[in-house]
């Protein structure tokens, strides 16, 4: 019999092999997977059964972002632990308050309350609820380039691949946000992109109807879909749209928010005040599952009176409470939201695009604070994004080196913890200089 | 500013304060709300801010099947929590290899792989999703006495009340399951009342189209419901329905597994193999947030070279992987299991009975190992259900004198946890005895 009192020694071979075993992944075809093992973790850095180190420059699902096992999040779980490991949602503890009261400390002077959940996706089914109950109304309108989470409908609400086999969910439509690089508007400019996005997002609220659109829901940053950093008005044009229209704005801010962006959240950089924001990820890095739903003091009063239909056995969780708690005063304490901005500014930015003047396989870079995306095409002139087989490349050359990378399509998305330093941003600008440089060498040889 | 190094001195009253202004709560009008505050717990016992002691015999929500701050289970997180707290679920860990590992030792023998959630609801979402996928057929049959989590597809799988206000997700229909003391097919013995539902369910298949049937999804004992055990025949009924008609059986195990019933599943007590488990609560007593779905050889082959499309960034989380290698491995080593069947054999079952004998109020006593419903009626010729007020006053009476209750509609939950002590029981009748002899007394005199 294993315990975890007296750890074994494990190769990564045992590892993978007892993943393999027993262990169903997501988003994957199962036969095929070779997962890498991980044994443990400091910061940037990550290493695996062997002592082979790699520097995470993904935040594994872009959501480590204190990075790995700071010492007072660590601290912070484990006095909750010595507590109460687990409460029931309908009681009352000070350490769920005290995470409550510390992200609304953050968030927009509208927002009065919390709801935990579990993970982004049950906080988008949360924020969906609520903006339905609220209005009275059905549909919700999201992107096409998005993701809101696994769950039904969170997962109708996504936009990408992953909704098309799950769409069980009804009143959710799509429309097409601005992204300049490959605009949907036939755009040449960033203000003509957002002023036609506008337009196009008018025409569908009124032939939709506006009295049945309940709410719009936009990350902030789309991040899977290619960290899209909106244009300047677009954000305050949507919100304007939602006061015309009646329609309430929930902000997903699962991947963009708590100091990804160089800002607490990434609405912070732009005109815009929601009336919902859902948040996960970054809030504790993920030291222990969470999620939920700010909500603003109009919303919330909806339900003064009448019950709430949602709910969750693990809401409010005091281990994922302390870790709010804890995380949140790091972040203030050792100004990690500042160091996010700093290196976006100072480094990581200048960095890449340092990187596209010699690389002509980058199409475009773009980003802000520790949240980039570095689109690679074929040629810069059509830009047809490179093909599976050249990431493919692209992603073992930078394992190679020791960087874990974060890769999405064409793209590398640099989304490193936001307390990185400049000289783990100087390596790996280094190491994607080599891979890069390696991929492409080798396929103008062949 | 506040951190959790420091604890500072909290009343009651400030804990209390500090959820209202903060925390929106699940399942419930605002307003209205006054939470107990809980600062600490050991085993059965659970006490608030001030040192005030009560026997848990709610396990929270029907979770904490280990009691409270079990300290092999403390000790496993903090373990974890000391190597690395957080892992992309695309990464393999030894810890999470092993814990799905532990999950399948006690599952039935067809069970092969573990796809680990963030709790029950997103297990449901996920199982239904396999099942759809795996049949290519749409709907899903449940029953209007369940509860299956409140996302998406879980709410509207729900056939209870919180389903209503939330029914976008499509493809869901619901039958009435047996519940002999109400039935719903004019049965008078068990016998009956399995073999008239077992031909309503039929009937349904036939009349809906077996050919459009993906799942029929039960909780194994229905818990929220009114812990409805089900009678000789029922379940081997259904899993020949399914047979017959080419539809997957998913025997929700969220309250039911690991140890609730004195079986480590509750399906072992029945003759039925199910093709998907879902469990969460019972399988680490929620010290860290977790669910999953125990996955059938031939269902996961389905996705051996065909991509689920399904995900989440805390899949298998370590410190849940930890929690549950540490909660299993005490529940073997502890007899826990075992316990749970001798207290509801030896104790519980018959203590709960010798009460119906003295209280006309309770009409009926059903349930297993640590999971029992005492059902509180009007008077036991008609049945009806006591009133709100008339369950108020109980709980009021209960809490005076140190025990904490499970009370749904017109039912008590005994719901202990699983490591309950004879003496504990004891003590809860005991408890239970005087407080419906003070609401009954108090009515009777009024």
């Amino acid at each position: 019999m294993t315990t975890l009192d007296s750890p074994r020694e494990t190769s990564n071979a045992d590892a993978v092999a007892r993943d393999r075993a027993n262990v169903f992944h997501s988003w994957s075809a199962q036969a095929a997977l070779k997962p890498l093992a991980f044994a443990g973790g400091s910061g940037t850095t990550i290493w695996d059964y062997e002592g082979n180190e790699y520097l995470d420059f993904s935040s594994q699902l872009v959501n480590v972002n204190i990075g790995h096992q700071h010492p007072a999040v660590i601290a912070g779980i484990q006095n909750q632990l010595a507590q109460l490991a687990t409460l029931a949602p309908a009681h009352a503890s000070d350490v769920r308050g005290t995470a409550a009261e510390k992200i609304l400390a953050h968030a927009p002077a509208n927002m009065s309350k919390v709801f935990f959940t579990n993970g982004g996706a049950d906080a988008n089914e949360n924020a969906i609820r609520m903006a339905r109950l609220h209005t009275g109304r059905d549909k919700v309108i999201s992107r096409y380039r998005s993701y809101h989470g696994n769950t039904g409908a969170a997962i109708v609400a996504t936009g990408d691949w992953r909704r098309i086999p799950n769409e069980y969910a009804r009143g959710h439509l799509h429309v097409f946000g601005p992204y300049l690089y490959r605009s949907n508007f036939w755009a040449t400019t960033p203000e003509q992109e957002s002023e036609r996005a506008l337009e196009y997002l008018r025409r569908t609220i009124v032939a939709e109807g506006a009295e049945s659109i309940a709410a719009i829901l936009l990350e902030t940053i789309p991040g899977t879909a290619g960290v899209l950093v909106p244009p300047p008005g677009y954000l305050a044009g949507v919100r304007a749209l939602c006061d015309e229209f009646g329609i309430l704005l929930i902000l997903d801010e699962v991947m963009s928010g708590f100091g990804r962006t160089g800002d607490w959240f990434a609405l912070d950089a732009f005109d815009v005040v929601p009336d919902l924001i859902t948040f996960a990820k970054g809030v504790n890095s993920g030291y222990v599952p969470v999620g939920g739903v700010i909500i603003s003091e109009e919303i919330a009063a909806t339900f003064d009176e009448r019950v709430f239909p949602g709910g969750l056995t693990y809401s409010g969780h005091p281990l994922a409470a302390a870790s709010i708690v804890a995380s949140i005063t790091a972040f203030e304490e050792e100004q990690i939201v500042e160091n996010a901005a700093m290196i976006g500014r100072d480094h990581l930015g200048p960095g890449l695009l340092a990187l596209a003047e010699r690389h002509a396989v980058i199409g475009e870079v773009r980003g802000r604070g520790v949240f980039w995306a570095v689109e690679l095409v074929a040629d810069r002139e059509s830009r047809t994004p490179v093909d599976a087989a050249f990431m493919g490349a692209v992603k073992a050359q930078l394992l190679q080196r020791g960087l874990l990378p974060f890769i999405a399509d064409n793209r590398i998305h640099v989304v490193p913890p936001a307390t990185v330093s400049a000289e783990e941003v100087a390596s790996a600008l280094a190491i994607i200089d080599e891979a890069l440089g390696a991929v492409t060498g080798a396929r103008a040889a062949a």
